[in-house]
Order: structure tokens, then C-alpha cells, then sequence
């Protein structure tokens, strides 16, 4: 076990302050809710967002940018978005020394100033369809602020499109939707079910709410990316029409959907163990350490020669390399360091493994000596690459295989609440309650309804709540 | 001309926003001072953006995010930084259905906030130096908005970095600024004069501020990046100590540097001409557009199938292409379209040039039917890159030509108001005049000292506000 990382199953809270706090990837801000990201945790930000904004520009979108302020009035436009966000507003009254005449929202999300945008750049069906992202950070008042995964300012992308029509805007819902579940699984390893949210848990203003989620070390669901259906409510409300080809006034139909740094959390609990952060290598800032160990100098001067050429060799092959050059410190420190960063492959080299020709490499997702294993000099451009997939699909396979084992079948609430007690995890129910039925089960076991999987299982039985029979499913979970 | 584009030489402030609206480059936002970059101006700010990124990790800096809201108590620290800044903040005074305690700045620039991080974060001179850099959003009230150029609203980067002594951190100020200067040069095709900025128009909390100065189109200077060394002003008021090799506290010396999304105001006024946009093959979103011509459908099957196989060739080199196949509209038409964004190249196609083997080149930077050639279909994929090189070079040689036709030795303020008067543009002259020698000149003139150019012609002579000898060329200039 690392030094100061609490066990995660002693106290998964703890747990995962103190990787944040031992990998150095943020830390808490003079100002309540407010988090600076620092280098490290920065760095897997950006990968995410290099991946990502590859697949939204694949997929035909371009970014843009839109005003941090938002006049009051445009929140209070679409009846529902104001009554969802008002109380996380942050409003700004005084400027350049004076008091003004209208107060300005701190962007909580821009639906209503692009739709105020779209009304102007939108004339004809030939406008259509309107595809753009913004990279941008955005706030909402939180009141219990945890790192990464709820916190005043976040950092996120927001899609907004315009269409023709409902068909092609759906589409557009759901294509995005497959986005954020091909990036979840292909680079951060992230097993999650993609579905549609309740009428309570959609989001306020949209038609139809989409989610991923996916399972947290402890258990719990963590909404990892949504995309929403908007229908004609934004348009409505701003007017945002378009001449159609036989010139028909029409309401554009709209989507919006994104991801926040709130992924940087589901990367730390989902991968994370007792020893500290376990990065995927797709995500990793640092894919490859190399620890050169010498007892002296004549010793540290081969070490170093040989290390250096092969962190060259690996560079050019786009692997992201690091050698701990550092001075005074012991191999088991450096080993320690970059364990609880979660690097996935570190390499040791020592003299005599000059002499025999190999370095020993020990693989994060296979901590202890039982993991460790040599590996020829001239095999290194060859192997770490593929080592590199291996992990990365490890990692996936067993976050998978952790999930499944974790996912229960339940008929009852008395059955529920004995599972939340013995081990909490993902619930497939049969579903045909309403909101009201979510709120009390939610007072009375905690647990939300995470999605209503798009993957149906098929038949029907008698939902958990109504007892009346079903052809829904749903997944039921305790959530952050 | 281009339509719906002023010349220039009739009034260029009209010049400019005429360029912006028709390369739909920005928009004016609805809330005052604030304004929208689309997506064409994003794309630029995103090609700049991946340059100078690369710029500072090469450099050593990592990239971190410090939150958009600072503490009121935090700015009134430094007593020039709040004086500085105090009538340009935006303010927070509501949030969560609440008044705040204590009202939240949003932030103007960073050094408070980044300063009580670095008091906690470092410790000892092995935490040294600190290299950071934000990619943010920053705000400073504005009475006289411009697109770009001065916006309520900004996109910049803000680095800062902390050091042991005053000459590590002078080197870095310079080594920055430098960086800078590279990156305009080479990217940008801007020439600029780097220099020291007067106790008057230096940063509001710096020891010594630096910048680089360009010559925009009408003869104006842009202050385009800023390089300043804060001494230990910051480290006072937050108590930014480390423990020296021998044991001792020491405040740390700092330096912070930035440039903003003014760049791309830069980028069109340097460039741009009575056609509208040209920019730089560099940080061009597009670098060459194909326009297909053809009148029949026959025709178009076969032009189309060349087009294509051109874009993809050139693709597969990393050249930025776009094919235009929108249909129902002339080739005229198209051309103005790409003209007025400032594509560098264009290539016009049809069924005639196919049956000669070639294709017509028409670069940007020489337009009308004088700058066109013709190249064989064979030699595109050698050609055109080369050609790309050669109108970077080009655009630069041109910006430097006319910057120095318009630059002038003045040894007498009768002297500088009839140049201004005759052809704005910039002034050499010796100076040995204070802030009040400054004030006295601008209300007298509207000039103001741009800078102390590095690069000093040695000797000396009569300043031209106090009459006395002095060995100190600083360069005047109106500005934005």
C-alpha cells in the first residue's frame, strides 16, 4: 500500500482525496467549490480533449466561442431551463465600477446565448444543418463540491446543432451519444451503458436526455457524458426559424450534448487501486518511466548512455517517455512516485541488466514483483508499443468483469436495500414508475434511476415500484 | 474591390469590421463589449493556439487551469496591481440565491491567485523553477470595445513562472518574449520590434514589462505580446518563500507573459487588403481551395474525379485543402467567397485544363489575373507546399517593406505632428522624457512611447520632449 493513500475499501471517499492529492492532479481553491487542475492532472485533460475534438471534427462539427455573460432575461426565455438552473447561478452586478442596469449570468451553459446567435445566422434550409462545439468552462453553484466531479467552475465541451428536422436532430442525438461511448471505451477503458434518462433526471429544457454511465470503484454510477434531444423548446423561445424549400416558415430542431472534466474523476475511480492512480495508456501524459539505477558513477554514466537511447528510440515511435534523471533519491522512492501517478509501464535499468541485455519492466495494472518480467533491449521498439494495447485492453477487460460482477438482477425493494448493504453496484430492475416513485425510492434507498439502457433485454415483468408488468428496464444505482 | 468591403485607405475602422462580418470571422454578442468568434476566426485561434503550446513545452512549461473567480481581498494585495485593475473588474455579487461575504473578481489576469498557490505548493529551491501556463478566458471592462483587438471577453494564455534569483527570471522574461517574437515572425508573417515598455505603459504590478510591437495596416501599432518580470512585488504580498540551498528564506522572483485573441486582430490588419482577409499558409485553417468548373454534367463527373484525387494527394502531404462542391453556384461567386477569407492558394479546374494537364493557380497574395500561372497536374504534390513556403515568406518580406517605408527618424514634435498628419506610422526618436513628458505628448499628439527597442542604433542624441542628450531610440506610434 502507498504512504498516505488511505485503503479504498476502508473509506473510498478518502481514498480517492488522497490520490488526488499524492498524483498531484488538483488541489482545493481559496474560493469554496473551486479547484485548480494542476500539471499532471491538466495533462490527462488534454488528451481527452485531443481525442475527443478528433472524433467531434470527424464527425463534421467546428468549434466556435460564445460570451462567458449571458443577460438574465435569455436564462429566463425557455421556462423549464430557468427553473433547472436558477438556483446555481453565479451573477455578476457590478462592472468597470459601476452597478448594471442588467445583471449578467455566469454561463451555466449556452443554450440560450446560441440560440440567441442561431436566430441571426440561421435564414434558410441551406444554413442547415448547424454543427458547432465550444470548448469552454462554465458554472454552477454547488453546494457539496467534490473534486473533478462536482465543482463550481468546470471545464467541458458543449455541442450545440441545429437541423431541419426531428429525425435528423434524433440522429444527431444519438450519433454523438456513440461518440462519447467509443471514446469512454476505447481510450479511457471505461466500460458504460448508454441509455435514455427518466422524465426527472433529463436535463432542464430538452425533450429527451441520453446518458453513459458508468460503474466507480465503490459501486456507484457516475454519469459520464449526456446528449440531449432540445426538440423546437430553445427555438421557440428564441425564435429560431428557417425558410424551408417550398418557404415555410420553420423552428429548427436542436441538439446539445458534453463531457466535463468530471471524466478525470471517472478515471481515477474506475482504474484507481490501494497503490494509487492507474492510468490507460491512450490517456496517460506519461506512458513509459524509465528508472536508471547505479550505485556509482562509473555505473550511473552506462546506465544513463543506455537509458537515454532507448527513451529516444521509444520517443520517436510516439510513445510518451519519461526518465527520472532526479539525483538523491532511492529507486523505491522514484518507484513509489511513479506508481501513484498511475504511469503504465515502468522500466528499471541497472548495470547488470546492461550486462545481461534487458531491462526489467513492471506493468502498473500488475503491481509487485509477480508482475515484473525482462524484456531483450533489441525487443524494446517492438514490445513496449504492443505492451502499451495489452494494458490498455486489460484495463478494460477487468473494470468490465468488475462492473458484471457487481450488476444484480432485483425484484424487490426489500431485496434492493439488502443488496445496497452487502455491496453496492449497478441494479437491472423492471421499470414502469414515474417521477414520483423515483423520489421515494431515492428517500428511501438513496439509489436513481441511471438510464433505461438502450439495450433492452426483451420480454416483461413486474416493475419494482407499480408492480404493474413491464416491458422496461432500467439500472438502478447509488450516483455522484 | 470586393463587395460590401470599405477600402481601407477610405476608412479603415470600417475596413476592419467590414472583413470580420464577410469572412464571418466574429459577431457582435448581446452583451456589451463581449462578442462571438466563429467558426472561421476559432479555426485561426486554434491553428495559433497548437503553435505556441508546442512553443512553451519545448520551453519546459506545463499547462494548468487556476479558477475564473479570485477573491476580492486577493487583488488588493498588490497595491499597483489593484490600482491597475480596479476600474476594469467585473464583480460577482450573487450566487446560489445568495449575496456573497465576499464578493468574487472575475479574474483580469492571474497573479494574485496563481501567487497563493505558489506559496503553498512551493517550499524549497528543489520546487524551483515553476513553469506553468493557463489557456483561459479573462475579463477587463471595456469602455471602447473592438472585435479581437479590445473585448470585455478575452481568449489568452497567461504564463507564470517562479525562479531563485532575479537573473534566472530575468532570462526567462526575455527567453519568453523571444518566443513570442519567433512565433510572429515565423508563423504569423509579422514583423516585430521587441523592446522594454516605459514606466508608464508597463504592466500594473511588474518590475520591468516587455513587448513586441507591430505595424498594422494603417500605420497604428499593435502591442501584440507581453513579457514581464514582477521582481518579488507578488511574492511580498503572498508570501511566495522557499528555502534556500543554505537554509535561508527567500522570496522567489517572477516573471508572467501572454498573448491573446488580439493576435487574430493583428493577423487581418497586417494581411489584409481591399479584397479582404490574406492570411499567412501557417496558421491558415484552409490552405488551398479547389474550385471545380464545369457546365455540363459530363464535364463535372470527370472534374469532380480530379479534384478529389488532388485534395486527397495533397491531404496525404498534411496541406490543408478544401474542395468547394457546392452546386448552384458560379465559379465568380466561389472565388470571392475564398478570396474574401483569405485562402492562400486556389486552384480553378476544368474540363479544359484536365485536357492540357494542368491546373490555374491563383495565390492570394497576388491577386487578379496577373498573379495567376498554371501548373502540370503532376507537379502539384512537389509544387504546392513549396509554394505554401514561398507566399509565407512573401506576405512577411511585404509586411517588413512596408513597415519600414513607414517608419521615420523625427527629432522635433512639429516634425512628428506633421508626419502624423501626412502618413501615420512609426517614429524613431531619442527620449529621455518621464510618464508626464508621455501624458503631455499623447493629449499633444495622441502618439505614445511603443517601446524601447532592444535593438538600439548606438550613439546618442537631443530628446525630443526635454531637449537633453540621451542614448535611449524609442519608437512612437498611435495605437490601438
Amino acid at each position: 500500500m502507498a504512504k498516505n493513500i488511505t485503503n479504498p475499501t476502508e473509506d473510498y471517499s478518502k481514498w480517492y482525496q488522497d490520490v488526488i492529492r499524492e498524483a498531484e492532479l488538483a488541489d482545493s481553491a481559496p474560493v469554496r467549490g473551486c479547484m485548480i487542475i494542476r500539471p499532471y492532472g491538466y495533462a490527462i485533460w488534454e488528451n481527452i480533449q485531443a481525442s475527443l475534438d478528433r472524433r467531434f471534427k470527424e464527425t463534421g462539427h467546428s468549434n466556435a466561442y460564445f460570451p462567458l455573460f449571458i443577460p438574465e432575461s435569455f436564462i429566463q426565455k425557455e421556462a423549464e431551463h430557468v427553473e433547472g438552473f436558477a438556483p446555481e447561478l453565479a451573477v455578476v452586478t457590478q462592472a468597470g465600477g459601476k452597478t448594471l442596469d442588467e445583471p449578467l449570468v455566469v454561463r451555466p451553459t449556452s443554450e440560450t446565448i446560441i440560440n440567441h446567435m442561431f436566430s441571426k445566422w440561421i435564414n434558410s434550409y441551406r444554413d442547415l444543418p448547424m454543427l458547432l462545439n465550444q470548448w469552454a468552462n462554465v458554472v454552477r453553484w454547488e453546494m457539496r463540491p467534490r473534486a473533478f466531479l462536482r465543482t463550481t467552475e468546470f471545464l467541458w465541451q458543449e455541442g450545440h446543432t441545429a437541423h431541419a428536422d426531428e429525425k435528423e436532430a434524433r440522429e444527431e442525438t444519438e450519433r454523438m451519444l456513440r461518440v462519447y461511448e467509443d471514446f469512454a471505451v476505447t481510450d479511457m477503458a471505461m466500460p458504460v451503458i448508454p441509455g435514455r434518462k427518466t422524465e426527472r433526471e433529463k436535463f432542464a429544457g430538452a425533450v429527451d436526455s441520453y446518458t453513459i454511465e458508468a460503474m466507480m470503484g465503490n459501486g456507484w454510477a457516475l454519469q459520464s457524458g449526456t446528449s440531449h434531444y432540445l426538440g423546437t423548446n430553445f427555438a421557440k423561445a428564441f425564435n429560431t426559424l428557417y425558410l424551408d424549400s417550398s418557404n415555410q416558415q420553420q423552428f429548427v430542431h436542436q441538439t446539445s450534448w458534453g463531457v466535463s472534466t468530471r471524466l478525470v474523476g471517472g478515471l481515477i475511480m474506475v482504474h484507481g487501486d490501494e497503490h494509487g492512480l492507474r492510468l490507460p495508456p491512450r490517456l496517460a501524459p506519461i506512458q513509459v518511466v524509465i528508472v536508471p539505477i547505479a550505485r556509482d558513477d562509473e555505473a550511473r554514466v552506462r546506465v544513463m548512455e543506455a537509458a537515454s537511447k532507448i527513451a529516444e528510440e521509444l520517443r520517436d515511435l510516439d510513445v510518451r517517455v519519461e526518465l527520472d534523471t532526479r539525483e538523491g533519491m532511492s529507486p523505491g522512492f522514484k518507484f513509489n512516485h511513479w506508481e501513484v501517478r498511475g504511469v503504465p509501464l515502468r522500466l528499471e535499468l541497472g548495470p547488470r541488466d546492461l550486462d545481461e541485455g534487458h531491462v526489467m519492466v513492471s506493468p502498473r495494472n500488475k503491481p509487485g514483483r509477480d508482475g515484473k518480467f525482462t524484456l531483450s533491449l533489441d525487443s524494446l521498439t517492438e514490445r513496449i508499443p504492443a505492451l502499451l494495447d495489452e494494458i490498455q485492453k486489460e484495463m478494460f477487460n477487468e473494470a468490465l468483469a468488475k462492473r458484471e460482477s457487481r450488476t444484480m438482477d432485483i425484484t424487490s425493494i426489500d431485496q434492493l436495500k439488502q443488496a445496497l448493504t452487502d455491496a453496492p453496484g449497478f441494479y437491472r430492475v423492471w421499470w414502469d414508475g414515474d417521477s414520483e416513485d423515483e423520489v421515494r425510492l431515492q428517500s428511501e434507498t438513496k439509489v436513481t434511476v441511471r438510464c433505461i439502457p438502450w439495450d433492452q433485454p426483451g420480454g416483461t415483468g413486474k416493475c419494482i415500484v407499480t408492480g404493474r408488468e413491464t416491458a422496461r428496464m432500467v439500472i438502478l444505482a447509488r450516483a455522484y
